[in-house]
């Protein structure tokens, strides 16, 4: 049996991440015991059947009870007012945490309320699904994925390192990164690929002259992917944008720029330009799947080639 | 064992398309015999050696000797040149399709070379993968896909009707469609988001701030599934983008306008927009799952969710 990296682990908020977290804690012993909170009873109930928490408790302040952990694992805009409530409450000398996908507003609104004692790890595991919810949960989430580290000043370095043992044992790497550039790289490896697929998906849903019969029944062409990814929790995203403005809005600058350049080519007849574009893609594609960040089975798996 | 629906099948280009109809034909014995030219001597001979044409012939006159039915398939920008070149091989009463992504285009270079007594029937199945290329095709890449079929005036409902019988054989379901319509419906549910996920994958790979080696870490979080589509034949993308310039620009303009719509919502904080923006597209994927043209799994299936 492995020892647990912390004794008493707090899971503030109980969905996909969270659940995630629990179950990957008891495929390892990763945590001695796992309490769990959740602002919607609904939640709370489906946990308790779900059996992923030891204790799930009725209120935020019960739950961080002499934990050594404590896990935010809310919407972004949710955590301040999380942190203020909880903080009177936190054991002396535990960990918090965060999932956070934005870390610059998160250390802002988080860091003020944590008292002298505690240390505040901002975190961010780079997983995730389309599915969101208690139920959406699993032990293998974060297996070979990245969760990204991003230490404030003053944090003594054995909490961090802790806190990254903690990670290991759930099944990921981690890097550690300073907040706005971890800013930047999500809102390009996630933001603006997220913003791009609800807007593709938005205009479908908004065209007049296309049905929407039509849009689903051909989806398979392309266009069925964006739908996985704008199928996302509305309320995260929704938190992520408002929080991650800067960087968003930087990152959204450089794609449409990209797009008008393609689209004068497209315009202009360039087939030269757009071929050598297209092929250039391709490089990227070959680097995520020889480290192993995804499948190289045709249609990420779902198209059944025969044997 | 079943009746073919023709006798003698040829198909020009060997990639991904037409090894998928081959091999679909030899499932189900939907062809008697099966000849194939491919322009690249390589392609030729990697076919010979997957064996899923009868015969590979060393050129597209040949190919076409005696066949019932012949299938263009390649890419759209050379359809034209290669009807001119088969044309006077053509056997009375056969049957010329195509596999294009573009139909307007393909319609207005190919018509004019087909001969009296021979009939033309645009065809476009909506199905593929990322790869491509005679080692790319399977057999089931058409099953519960649509193949849209686009019927040029005065062409007899009989040799409609058998070209859509052969694609019901593959696996496929068929709709008829008028050519212009197919090119508006395809630019949205196919063009428009191959481009976009190009243009993703090219800022990603072109920006200074962020390195490559963190793109490709951290893709996970969502950038990976547009390098997928992104990893598409290049030179069959760039035909298609130059052969459906209009509707491809029109809808570019509508996305773009979304997009700067959201982008404005970000900047001024409008969470509320944000919200009921990604909460209406949710309803496009479950119509999705629904039609059974995607996978409920969690990532596609990539997730290894524990049972």
């Amino acid at each position: 049996m492995s020892t647990p990296v912390y004794e008493k682990v707090a899971l503030l908020g109980l969905g996909l991440i969270a659940g995630s977290i629990a179950w990957a804690c008891r495929r390892d012993d990763v945590a001695g015991e796992i309490r769990g909170y959740a602002r919607s009873a609904e939640s709370r109930d489906k946990t308790r059947k779900l059996g992923f928490c030891d204790v799930v408790c009725d209120s935020a302040v019960e739950a961080v009870q002499d934990a050594d952990l404590v896990v935010l694992a809310v919407p972004v805009g949710a955590m301040g007012p999380l942190a203020r409530e909880i903080a009177p409450h936190l054991k002396p000398g535990c960990t918090v945490t965060d999932v956070g996908s934005v870390k610059r507003t998160v250390i802002e609104e988080v860091a003020p309320h944590i008292p002298e004692g505690v240390h505040f790890v901002p975190a961010h595991p780079m997983a995730g699904t389309e599915h969101s919810g208690p139920d959406a949960g699993f032990a293998s989430l974060y297996d070979n994925r990245w969760c990204l580290i991003v230490p404030t000043p003053g944090t003594p370095e054995a909490d961090v390192a802790r806190l990254e043992a903690f990670w290991h044992r759930l099944g990921a790497n981690t890097e550690r990164m300073e907040a706005d550039h971890h800013d930047l790289v999500c809102a390009v490896v996630s933001h603006i690929p997220h913003l791009i697929a609800y807007t593709m998906v938005g205009v479908a849903d908004d065209l007049s002259k296309v049905s929407e019969k039509e849009v689903i029944k051909f989806s398979a062409a392309g266009f069925r992917d964006f739908t996985r990814i704008a199928a996302s929790d509305p309320t995260m995203w929704r938190d992520v944008f408002l929080t991650n403005k800067e960087a968003t809005i930087e990152m959204l600058g450089r794609f449409t720029e990209e797009l008008f350049a393609l689209q004068r080519a497209i315009r202009t007849g360039d087939g030269e330009q757009l071929h050598a574009y297209f092929t250039r893609t391709r490089a990227i594609r070959r680097g995520i799947l020889q480290a192993g960040q995804d499948t190289d089975k045709p249609d990420f798996g779902r198209a059944k080639v025969d044997p």
